[in-house]
């Protein structure tokens, strides 16, 4: 960052932030270096069920905005993008870049997805505004990771080498779990009684906890009851139920295993960025969690490892700061 | 590839790939487009023992090549490259990238780890000079990963996306061993006894062959003697001891679920490649095990993994022609 440089304005640019439940649109009007933030204007957010089609919500917006039409788009999706073509299952929205470009009129139109859009925002996050699980010295030249549990468990990195940079998207959720000790193994055996395949996802995402949970029940010899992840973190929290507390303390320890060889295998010395939307109501527990020892215990890269920053991400909006900064407004001007 | 396009020639680059044992040193000249192909002269390799230092290789073989004077250089090396320092230890040579580069009047000069530049080969490899492990249908514009096996475990990736290109450099060797059965989890037991981090490179690189076989004699309850990685594989191949050739056939099978989850977490359907000094040494094995087997059982990705070609890599050059394809060479004219 140079504070002597002058913000960066430019023709406003149109993000959006599609999920399930909300689809959130704004527009990026400049960038200022002294600050390493855009200017979101016009940030409006609707219900998705509301509209049948990307198409429609797209067009509900910009008629709240009428008096600009961006020519260069950049919406991040929580799902799949194959071969030019969005399917947004559960919304039933399906589109086609090239055709919404052309019915839009625009000169250019990228789709990412949600974890994609992390790995672009990562490196424009106001570390203030979020969380340090460890501290570390970042590489400002080198890959960045962004990973974390909700529906499932996201993943992607912000590739940087001095040939050249690009993000990489993922399915590293869907990787073989390891344990390194024995309650891990003896967790992944109970597992792996119900599932044939135990992945990382099977126990860092959301319906993932009620199967830690199951699972510790069994290996604690304790009779497991039926409980969603919120019952479990509700009874955790209240003392009412051990097993609960354990399930989640396991949960904050060996989620740093995890980071941690996911942060080996990205190579990401240039940071870790932990998101997704449960670790963030987790936050004392994490702290309070073996996370960073598992995060270093690498054997010889130890020390590699250690030097990795690791930050829990609870800023808002980090889907449009992705898809701003995937379009490289800030580099142009 | 379009066969219509006329070679692409420019002024000689210089490319190498130094190793601990042998520095090999060439000149590319142009890049066939109808062939996909660098054009490498004056290929030469000394033994690295035989010079003090990179720089005084590199004078010994530019002397050889008396009539050329590259302005351009990359060169592929088996170490660390830190902050432009590079530091081949067993070599004892140490070198600054920038005083290189000016010490020999380049005006680029790029450096890279050996897997960086099987990453930047990857996209020139013939098919058909390497041994087909698994078929697939690879989408020319994902990214490839790479991997294999040797001295230690190595691993990069191409990331290819719509928004840019990249190679990410990474320790993936050191992250946590999984296991995905009773056998493995029995072995991981057995060599957490020894090694407080089993991580994939304690099994898959030349010494991992010797600490599988240990742990394979411990599940099996037999005396284990005390075998290098070339006995082991000499006594499986020949058929005098059972338990090497379990462990044969295990370090293959296993290999291919490190494999799948290395494409998951690169997101790698454009292609996995094996290199390194093992496999090509046990082909037969690799193609009559339960490699493909295990590298699709992914739970609900297995679709996803099944789709990716895994390609054994026998050819030689591979380090000079990721050298030339990191200058991306073929792309000007």
């Amino acid at each position: 960052m140079n504070s002597c440089k002058p913000n960066t304005e430019f023709a406003p640019i149109l993000v959006a932030d599609i999920g399930g439940t909300n689809a959130r649109f704004a527009l990026i009007t400049a960038f200022k270096p002294e600050l390493n933030q855009f200017v979101i204007e016009h940030n409006i957010t609707f219900p998705s069920a509301d509209f049948a089609s990307l198409e429609a919500a797209l067009t509900h917006y910009l008629s709240q905005v009428s008096h600009i039409q961006p020519t260069r788009a950049c919406l991040a999706v929580a799902g799949p993008i194959k071969a030019g073509q969005v399917h947004l299952t559960n919304l039933g929205w399906h589109f086609s870049v090239e055709q919404v470009k052309s019915e839009f009129n625009l000169a250019q139109l990228e789709v990412i997805n949600d974890f994609a859009a992390f790995a672009y925002a990562a490196p424009y996050l106001d570390l203030q505004q979020n969380i340090t699980v460890k501290t570390g010295q970042a590489d400002a030249d080198a890959t960045i990771a962004v990973m974390g549990p909700g529906t499932g468990f996201g993943a992607a990195s912000l590739v940087r080498s001095n040939q050249g940079s690009a993000v990489l998207s993922c399915e590293a959720g869907h990787i073989s779990l390891a344990s390194v000790n024995e309650l891990d193994s003896q967790l992944i055996n109970e597992l792996r009684k119900q599932l044939p395949h135990v992945s990382v996802e099977t126990v860092f995402s959301g319906p993932g906890i009620s199967h830690l949970y199951q699972a510790m029940a069994a290996v604690k010899g304790v009779e497991a009851k039926n409980l969603t992840a919120a019952q479990i973190s509700e009874l955790a929290n209240s003392g009412e139920c051990p097993v609960c507390d354990a399930t989640l303390n396991q949960f904050c320890d060996w989620i740093g295993s995890v980071a941690g060889d996911l942060a080996l295998t990205f190579g990401a010395l240039g940071g870790v960025f932990i998101g997704g939307g449960i670790l963030p109501r987790m936050q004392e527990r994490l702290l309070a969690s073996r996370f960073v020892e598992r995060f270093t215990a690498k054997g010889i890269m130890s020390q590699y490892v250690s030097q990795i920053p690791v930050t829990l991400v609870i800023q808002g909006n980090i889907p449009l700061i992705g898809a701003a900064a995937c379009l490289h407004v800030n580099e142009q001007a």
